[in-house]
């Protein structure tokens, strides 16, 4: 039986989820969006856990982020509403599933970055009866989907002319910000960014265009987002689980330590090998612990000194410091996973705990949606 | 109907499988083998597909490998029998799988590297009233797993003290050579560390231990294994599927290119945003293409330049030669895999091909099988 079983007895590796910790880091995040007037539309690429997606909708978000169709179809599937795809649905059988699902669900809303795309979607709609909420997708520096901001008036004008498709607002993601080590430069490199396209929003506004969506930002820049004029909601993803590439960057209050969100979520590993001097072998590898973002933290044991590196693709070699006792075959590490999205999308739940002990298993229903 | 359709027309991203270069690599690496009066055991942790291992067996292996007892009980399930576990089953409740796993298959054969582990294997076994056959893993340099080669024989002789454990011959695997790009460098190092084990083969059964089983070996050193004295059988993974990674290092008759093997493993992935002047965005990421190894290798567009790079959790970037036509959302990109083992971990299926018509949709079954 594995409720109520001690976290360290589980089987290995396996991913748990400290509850406690998950609901402090959404009520934390809400209270900080609801002081500063802003809501949440918190992504769920990162945690591809319905059961996560409803508690955030429970403590006040708006709706939530998917980036892809079958991200959003699991959603749907799992009783959430008010889904945002953040990337282009610009394949002619991704056009054919959004329209199914639309039929299912009509508060999807979509981005658009391609004038083409805009007729192709308002001529699918316009074939099977149906209208959608879209979004301008606005670049505001990554360069991986969006259209450049002086280019978004004559998308906005575009989309507008299509009578299926309801514009909102727009979206704009500054990804390549999102880690800057120094939150200083961090918070002027994302204003820059987000202001850039607040001005968007005003010209789209002022124009005409009945817009009440300006969506955006991400965990690195929560706090700096907040001051955004005119930005309406937060597409926050880590902080809800948290890993060692955020920890790693500084924030406002503590330049070496991103410790306004704790890590809700750790990676149980166990010694399978001890013949070496220095190091032990673990059961977790690149299939269990993605190799991305930052080297895994160990927690446990909570000695300082020791640390994780990726051995093949099923082993991980944790350095030991001189002094502490040799690890034996059989003994449970404990980690925070370098890169969050990438690792949870490795498993197919989550042990839920409070306390150390497992009070519930939740399907990561999400996992492996990448279409 | 997903079959007979043309591959190109597929939903994104995706893996596909060409059959008839996947049964070409089988038929090649076996009858080199058989040629050299070797046996093989190809590794399923590369390919996690029962319906692979099938095929390795039917064309002759003598057994297959798996590198967890998961992926062992997923290849019991699927009906392939000889399954030896590459690495040592060393906490309470891996044991505790062993044990029910070896009651519905006794071919199950594992490796040890530990002698309280030994010990440990032979108390549960003595309590259920099974047996087990192991190998002695001779740790050649890689020091992952194994016991140094000069413990190796008291190790041999605690197992032998086990009633409960049949021991049948050793396991040798140097991971660290397999991917060195000179072959000549290679087949130096990999010489050395293979003769090394052949020399405790050697001594363990001129002690008198009733040994068969010589073990090790992988695709990067294939037909520098098929040399070693007294190995058995060689575990070769790789080469069934090849990967961006095994196709850059040099092979005895071409330095540049490992070309004797071809990949028979790709990965579809379409055009999503084309908003920027020398590069597109496209649907495969971290998520689905494992950020490991090598580059990807852009196959479709056929002409030159394309090359792929990561861009987030979901895109990936391919930028292309000025002079070529701008790739538009829709357009499909064909890839050799960075490194087949973990990408293929990231998908529930290979769409079957032949002639670039899907036949058939084999679930890739040890998906996720991390315990």
């Amino acid at each position: 039986m594995i409720i109520s079983m001690h976290k360290y007895d589980l089987d290995t590796p396996c991913l748990v989820l400290d509850v406690d910790v998950l609901e402090g880091n959404i009520m934390r995040m809400q209270t900080m969006a609801r002081a500063a007037q802003k809501e949440l539309r918190p992504h769920a690429k990162t945690h591809k856990c319905s059961a996560i997606a409803r508690r955030q909708i429970g403590a006040g978000a708006v709706g939530v982020c998917a980036a892809k169709i079958s991200e959003a179809e699991g959603l749907v599937a799992g009783g959430v509403t008010g889904v945002l795809i953040t990337g282009p649905i610009a394949t002619p059988r991704k056009i054919e599933r959004l329209m199914s699902l639309l039929k299912k669900d009509p508060t999807l809303m979509v981005v658009i970055d391609d004038q083409e795309n805009a007729v192709k979607l308002n001529d699918s709609l316009r074939q099977r009866g149906l209208s959608l909420d879209v979004l301008v997708d606005i670049d505001v520096g990554l360069k991986r989907s969006g259209v450049a901001p002086e280019k978004a008036m004559e998308l906005a004008g575009v989309i507008s002319g299509c009578p299926s498709l309801r514009l909102r607002g727009i979206q704009a993601y500054a990804g390549q910000v999102q880690h800057i080590k120094s939150f200083d430069e961090r918070r002027k490199k994302s204003l820059a960014c987000m202001e850039r396209a607040a001005e968007v929003f005003g010209q789209v506004t002022e124009a005409g265009f009945p817009c009440d969506v300006f969506t955006g930002g991400g965990t690195g820049t929560h706090d700096i987002d907040l001051s955004v004029p005119w930005l309406t909601d937060l597409q926050v993803g880590s902080y809800v689980v948290m890993d060692a590439e955020y920890m790693a960057i500084g924030c406002a209050r503590n330049p070496d330590k991103f410790d306004v969100f704790t890590p809700s979520l750790t990676l149980l590993s166990s010694v399978v090998s001890a013949n070496q001097n220095s190091f032990v072998t673990v059961d977790a590898g690149l299939k269990t612990l993605y190799r991305d973002g930052a080297h895994p933290v160990v927690l446990k044991p909570c000695e300082k000194g020791f640390t994780y590196e990726w051995f093949g693709d099923e082993y991980g070699m944790i350095r030991y410091p001189e002094g502490t006792d040799h690890p034996r075959p059989g003994n449970v590490i404990e980690l925070v996973v370098s890169h969050c999205d990438p690792t949870i999308n490795l498993f197919d739940q989550f042990y839920v705990i409070s306390k150390d002990r497992v009070i519930d298993v939740w399907p990561i229903d999400l996992r492996g949606k990448s279409q």
